[in-house]
């Protein structure tokens, strides 16, 4: 027998722990926190972030030197471990593109259809004991825009057709079936359903202001289910208490966990929930999977799917 | 210039009031309330009951002698009007069939989706500023039992569809398609959600029992937009107290509306909604036009659309 070289496979823990058992003699498998991922990064050959809510690869990617060649995210995003020092490195990132598309667009149609039917208020007065008939929506033949055109939008755009919503899909460029951003203000302005999914880069961050809240419908509802800093919070915040639009729903934030003392929390016709979109029973399995079968894949040298364009901050093309 | 017999449509009020402009000086118009429909009935040609929440008609019903030759409702269920003396009369009775299966279709798919990705949870969660992730239900692939194979019921069979929900459909009686009773335990036993969209009669009647609830599978939704008295709302309580099923959702109740010290309003895992899952935004309108089309074809004398069979106590037919 002889000794081969076993990959470290370094994992950015996070409970609970993922399904790595079809690796073991295969990698030499270490975990770890924020703490001690700079002195353990540059002998890793492969990354895991497990815990996608951390920050600490941004951090902590060494300006050169040894480190690992290929990054796995389990999450959509990448927006949480980009840095100059790795864009630039000839490291492999990669994220779990397809994970998330189908549980996502399942909770967009929820949100919208209960913002339709005016559930929240139901509940609220549910709780006030209080019988108060009221006339709802209709969701068939209303119109969405749904900005963020990669597999996530897309899969948003087919649930809400199913529901009858006609969606207009913005992306980065306009394509075949996509519009660009020079289309963006005329289809908010006409739009009853506005749904945030696009990746966080330069271009998108901040996106979503008191301008573009301004050119929306007072109608309107607004869904953010990309990345919290897409919104300018305040500028939302302004324009749901002034009813230039009549709803919206955050899932995600601009810092997460939401502090039990953000002015967030109580905003009139905003509905707030702790980022959990995409996270249906059996999520966590089917991202170790994801990951454990691009692994094989890595080991026998071939090519990686869901490769990150790292310059543009997510993976290009259909 | 001749006189001619101007027939005399009487109205069972409620507000706002039916738009009735087209009938102007065909029809003289009268409304009247429960307590001068007895003495008005007999002069009446026409009944349209507008306050389809009242019993009055039942109760004022003439036992022989002159009466309405014609009654509509505008609703779908006519279970608040059949007495003995109207199933036996001549008296033609119609209802609003139609307004209402799209509008509560999307309802009970708002409902659905809205009890898979825990929406009551995240409300009150967000009550308590409370961040707490949880892991939510895949729609797509899941089934449903819907009980009633009228139009609502098939509308609602096409939504579930729309969302990837399979559904079984339990009418009166087996058909093409459709289920017949004596499927319904086993249906119910391996259904994620049942939906009780049936027409309240002597069979529906009590329905959903202690035993029914029994049958369920512990992770069970259930659903009522059909009429409170097919719940026996003891047994669901006891259902939802034991855990028996996962949880429900009413928008009809056995006495409406519900009072507010009913026990109902806090049941764990109980949404309840006052009787609204059809009345989208111009619905009145859309009752108001239908009952003035068919009037258009009572006074031409011809054939009404939507006839009730008012020994079964629906309309029969696809």
């Amino acid at each position: 027998m002889t000794a081969t070289h076993r990959p470290t496979l370094l994992v950015l823990d996070a409970e609970p722990r993922p399904r790595l058992g079809r690796l073991t003699g295969r990698a030499t498998i270490e975990y770890t926190d924020a703490s001690t991922l700079p002195e353990r990064l540059p002998h890793a050959d492969v990354l895991l972030v497990w815990d996608f809510a951390s920050h600490a690869v941004r951090d902590a990617w060494p300006g050169d030197g040894p480190r690992p060649r290929w990054v796995h995210t389990a999450s959509a995003g990448v927006d949480h471990l980009l840095c100059p020092e790795l864009v630039a490195s000839d490291t492999v990132v990669t994220n779990a593109r397809g994970i998330f598309d189908e549980p996502i667009a399942e909770y967009v149609a929820a949100l919208v259809l209960s913002m339709a039917k005016d559930l929240p208020r139901t509940w609220e007065l549910q709780g006030r004991r209080e019988w108060r008939h009221r006339e709802t929506l209709r969701v068939a033949g209303s119109r969405a825009c749904v900005v963020g055109s990669g597999p996530i939008g897309r899969a948003i755009v087919r649930s809400l057709k199913a529901i009858g919503v006609h969606s207009a899909l913005v992306g980065r460029v306009a394509r075949v079936g996509v519009h660009g951003p020079e289309d963006l203000d005329r289809l908010l302005a006409r739009a009853d359903w506005v749904i945030a999914a696009a990746p966080l880069t330069e271009e998108t961050r901040g996106m979503f202001d008191a301008r573009r809240f301004g050119v929306m419908q007072p109608s309107a509802r607004f869904v953010n289910v990309g990345r919290g800093q897409l919104v300018v919070e305040d500028a939302l915040v302004d324009a749901l208490r002034r009813r230039w639009i009549a709803g919206a729903a955050l899932d995600v934030f601009d810092r997460e966990p939401l502090a039990g003392d953000d002015p967030l929390w109580d905003v009139p016709g905003l509905i707030v929930s702790p980022h959990m979109s995409g996270d249906t029973v059996g999520w966590r399995d089917a991202l170790s999977e994801q990951f454990v079968e691009s692994y094989d894949l890595w080991e026998a040298g071939r090519r990686l799917p869901h490769v990150v364009d790292k310059r543009r901050g997510y993976v290009p093309g259909a």
